[in-house]
C-alpha cells in the first residue's frame, strides 16, 4: 500500500501546475466568518447529519404503483469514496419494509439435507464471520436507456440503483456443510420475510462459493431497507438474488421457477425467447460529477469523477472520452481497489469551451470492456429491462449544460 | 485481491471441523416466524436504522464537566468490520458542536504565504480530490489504565475513542503550493470555528506528505460532530490534531504553543518533564468480542475478534494469548489490511472452561509491536494521560464472565 501512496503523491504533483491557476482564482473577496461565539451542541448517543445537507434517495411519488412495491434512488452525484451511506443505499421493494424483532427472527435451513437446521441471529453471530466490501446493483438499473436513451437527465434517476457496502456475516458453505446437503441437491431458494415471501433460486454451487448470510452493514446492524436482521449476499449478483428478510433456505434439485425468475427479472431478446438466471452484473461505470443536470461555470480545468464496477471480478481500467469514443484517455483508480466493489476513478479535463461527449468506459480484470449502447442493443435489442451496463455519455453544450447524450 | 479470496475460503474450510458441533448445536427448537402478512413501510428520502437497534455512544452524564466539553465513546463490542458507522463515531469537543452553514463557511490560508488564499466548500470540492480509510484515536484514549488498570469493564468504556471512516477531500499540499509558502515556514496553525477556536501547530512537513482538508466521510458530508463542513486530517496522529470546522490555517516559523499542546495533550515523564507534540497514534488492538462484560455460555468453541490500528503503518501481525503472555497464536487478518485503518482481526478459541487471560498484540510494518502495560509504564511512568497503547487483557472466570484483566 505505501506504493500505491507514493503513486498517488506523485499524480498530484503533476496536477499541481494543471490545476494552480483554478486555485488561485479560488481567493475569495469576502471577510473570513468568524464562526459563533456561543457553546455549540453536547456529546449525543447517536449522531445525525447536518440539517443544511439534504440529499435524498428519489423516488417517482406521483405514480399508480404503491411505494411499498417502488424503487428509490441513491444521490450518485452527492456522494463520495466507495462507500455509500447506509441512510442513502438504493431500495427496491415488493411489499414494503416489514418491521422485524431480531430476537424472534429466525433462518431455516432445510428441503434435500439430512440435517435441517434452524438458527437465530444471536447464533449466527457467534460463529466464525467475514466482512466484504461489495456493491449491490438492481438489475433494472438504467431500463429507461434500452431504447436509444430516455429523457432523464440526471444520474440519480438514470443509474442510482446502485450502492456500495462493507457487509459482515458469516459464510453459507459453512452452514450448509453442517446440514449435510445430499448429493443430488443442485439449487437453493431463498425466501424473505416479507409480505410478499420474495423467493429466489440460487445454483448451489454459487452458494457454496462466496455467498453469505449477513448482519451487518457498515459496521452496524443491517439496516430495515437492506433486509434486516438477516440477507442472504451473492457478491456481484443482480440485486433481487441477494433476498432481504430472509428467513428460510430450502435445498432443492432443480430451480423453483417463482415469479421473480420467470414473469421477471429475465431478459427479453429480440427473437422473444428470454435469457433466464442472468445473475452476474457485468462492467459498467459512471461519471457522476459533472453530470446531466450540472452546468459548467466556464472553460479551464475540471475534475471529473465517478465509479465503476463489476460482480466478475476487480475493475482493471477506466477510460474517459470527450469526443463520444473516438479517443479515450485513462483515469486514476482511488486505491484500495476492490474485487466486486465500486471503485472511485478521477480524471482532470481542461474543457476548451465547445460542445463534448463525455463518458467513461471500464474494463475488468477478466479482459472485458463495458460496451457502447448501440452494440449492446445490436446484440441484445431493446424489449429488456435488465442488465444494461452500456456506457453513459453526457452531452456538454457550448454553454456548460449537461445532459443525457444517448440519444444519438 | 483473488488471491486473498482463495486464502480466506481456505481458513473457512479448515475451520469447519473446528465449529461442526457447535453449528449443529444451533439447532433450536420453536416453529420459524411466519413473518408478517401486511405491506411493510414505503420507500423513504433518507434511512435510519431499526428501532430494535439500541447500541449507542456512551458519555458520562453524571459528572461535572459541560457536555459540550466532554468526550462520547464508540461501542466497539457492538459494530462490525472495519467502517464504524458515523452515527457511532467517537466525540470530543471542547466548545460543543457548533451549527455550520457550509455556504458561508470559509477557509483561509495566511501567515508566512506569498499568496494569501480563501476557499467556500464549494471551491474545494471542485479540486482534484482523494479518498482514504483511516482511523481517529483521541490520545487520551485508555488513559483510565496508567495506574496500572481501572476497574472500568466494557471495551466501550476503556476504549472507545477510536473510530475509522472512509474521508474525501483534497490534499493539503496543493493548497499549500499555491499559496507560495515561504522558505522560513516551518508549522501551520490549524484554527476550528467552535466557541473556543481550538488550535494545534502541525509541522510543514506533515502538513506537505499526506495531510488533507475533508469535506467527506462515508460517502456523505462530514457529520457535524466531527467537523462539519471541513476538517483538517493528519492521518495516523493524535485526534486533537485532526482540527475539526476548520476555519484558518496559518503557515509560522515556529510552533504557536497553544493550550492544547502545551497545559493539554503532553505526556507527563516520571522526572517531571513533559513529552510534547507526540503526534503519532503507536499500534495497538484490542478483542472487542467477547470484552468485559460479556458472559461465555460455556467452554467450548468461541470467535474472537477485534480491531488492530497503527498511526505509522499497516498491520503486520495480530497474536492472541489466553495465558496473558506466555504463548501468543496468530490472528487472521481480513483483508483489505490497509495502512493507517482499522484492521479487523478474526480467532477460534476452544475455551476449557478454566480461568484465562484474553489479550491481542499488534506489530506494524516498521516491527513494532504493542507492548504489555507494565512495560509501557516502566519507561513512561503512571503520570499520563495520553498514549496508552498497552496490550488490553481481559480476564475470564471460569463462570464464562469476562473483565478488564489490567490490575494483575
Amino acid at each position: 500500500m505505501q506504493a500505491d501512496h507514493t503513486r498517488s503523491r506523485r499524480w498530484f504533483l503533476g496536477l499541481g501546475a494543471m490545476w494552480s491557476a483554478a486555485i488561485v482564482a479560488c481567493r475569495s473577496k469576502t471577510p473570513p466568518s468568524a464562526g459563533p461565539r456561543v457553546l455549540g451542541s453536547p456529546v449525543s448517543p447517536y449522531g445525525s447529519r447536518s440539517s443544511f445537507e439534504k440529499a435524498t434517495r428519489y423516488f417517482d411519488q406521483n405514480t399508480k404503483v404503491p411505494l411499498e412495491e417502488a424503487a428509490s434512488f441513491t444521490p450518485l452525484h452527492d456522494t463520495y469514496g466507495i462507500i455509500t451511506p447506509s441512510s442513502l443505499h438504493f431500495e427496491r421493494h415488493h411489499a414494503g419494509v416489514p418491521e422485524i424483532d431480531s430476537t424472534i427472527h429466525t433462518l431455516t435451513i432445510h428441503g434435500l439435507v439430512d440435517r435441517p437446521l434452524e438458527f437465530t441471529v444471536d447464533e449466527l453471530k457467534r460463529l466464525p464471520s467475514r466482512s466484504r466490501i461489495h456493491f449491490l446493483e438492481c438489475s433494472g438499473n438504467g431500463r429507461g436507456e434500452w431504447n436509444g436513451g430516455s429523457t432523464e437527465s440526471q444520474v440519480q434517476r438514470i443509474h442510482g440503483l446502485t450502492s456500495c457496502s462493507e457487509w459482515t456475516g458469516v459464510p453459507l458453505s459453512m452452514l450448509l456443510r453442517e446440514c449435510a446437503v445430499q448429493p443430488r441437491a443442485t439449487w437453493v431458494l431463498a425466501e424473505g420475510a416479507d409480505a410478499c415471501k420474495l423467493t429466489r433460486s440460487i445454483p448451489m454451487k454459487k452458494a457454496l462459493d462466496d455467498a453469505m448470510i449477513v448482519y451487518a452493514q457498515n459496521g452496524e446492524p443491517l439496516r430495515p431497507e437492506q433486509g434486516y436482521p438477516l440477507r442472504l449476499l451473492v457478491p456481484g449478483w443482480e440485486g433481487n438474488a441477494n433476498v432481504k428478510w430472509l428467513r428460510r433456505l430450502k435445498v432443492l434439485d432443480q430451480a423453483a421457477m417463482t415469479r421473480e425468475e420467470t414473469s421477471k427479472y429475465t431478459d427479453l431478446m429480440p427473437d422473444g425467447t428470454a435469457r433466464q438466471f442472468t445473475f452476474d452484473m457485468e462492467p459498467k461505470s459512471l461519471i457522476t460529477r459533472p453530470s446531466g443536470g450540472d452546468t459548467l461555470p466556464g472553460p479551464g480545468i475540471h475534475e471529473v469523477s465517478g465509479i465503476a464496477w463489476s460482480g466478475r471480478g476487480t475493475i482493471a481500467r477506466v477510460e474517459i472520452t470527450v469526443d463520444g469514443g473516438a479517443t479515450w484517455t485513462p483515469a486514476e483508480l482511488q486505491m484500495p481497489v476492490l474485487p466486486i466493489a465500486h471503485t472511485r476513478f478521477r480524471w482532470s479535463w481542461k474543457w476548451d469551451g465547445r460542445e463534448a461527449r463525455l463518458a467513461s468506459r471500464c474494463t475488468d480484470d477478466t479482459g472485458y470492456t463495458q460496451p457502447p449502447l448501440a452494440e449492446l442493443i445490436k446484440i441484445r435489442g431493446a424489449n429488456s429491462n435488465y442488465h444494461n451496463n452500456a456506457i453513459q455519455v453526457w452531452k456538454v453544450a457550448a454553454d456548460g449544460k449537461l445532459t443525457n447524450g444517448n440519444r444519438a
